[in-house]
């Protein structure tokens, strides 16, 4: 990668290091750390989308079993305010993000369209 | 997104568009335009490609002469210099922009990972 889109790349990196979603997403992680059943409901939480995630990439069947329990965990998370906070933040955090990559995907996205329309 | 990480975006976006990677493949680009054997080639091996990921995406089975057709463009398309230039630049691409999302998620992927520490 050339200097000038390293140093870019850094500038950004830090810049949403700064952005107001980040720290709000920072300071919402720090929140449930220090409410010990918050936390808690989140491991449980993470712990399950990570193994149904897990299952999944390697094309495992995922069991009514499992789908039940990842359902009580998702409605528990909704009921706890600080959970909610938080997995509204990472939605948030999340189109930041995606809104950053598509206008970086531009060139490519155009480059390609270009090819398309000369046949 | 606010106006600072929206700005550092857009640079970034320019940064690509003049990038040493982005401007060669640009010119591969516009050589293939202009030598219609090559053109013709990467149309049908684009449009196999296409097809097959769009069967793939509804779940629909890709049958073995589709396979084969696809390996025969793919064998042709190595063959010509042009192409095998234009396929080589393209995967240089997605690493310099694979390099810049790297740089771009790490604080979202710090965060994540201190709380998987946490535990
Ligand atoms: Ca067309
Ligand atoms: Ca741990």
């Amino acid at each position: 990668m050339s200097l000038s889109l390293q140093a870019l790349a850094r500038q950004l990196e830090q810049a949403i290091r700064d952005s107001e979603p980040f720290r709000e997403l920072k300071q919402a992680y720090e929140d449930i750390r220090r409410d010990e059943a918050a936390y808690r409901m989140f491991a449980n939480f993470r712990d399950i989308q990570l193994r149904l995630h897990e299952k999944q990439m390697r094309g495992a069947a995922i069991l009514p079993d499992e789908i039940e329990q990842a359902q009580k965990a998702m409605a528990l998370v909704q009921q706890n305010a600080k959970l909610a906070r938080l997995m509204a933040l990472e939605q948030q955090m999340s189109m930041t993000l995606a809104e950053v990559q598509h206008i970086a995907m531009k060139p490519l996205e155009e480059l390609h369209r270009s090819m398309m329309e000369g046949d």
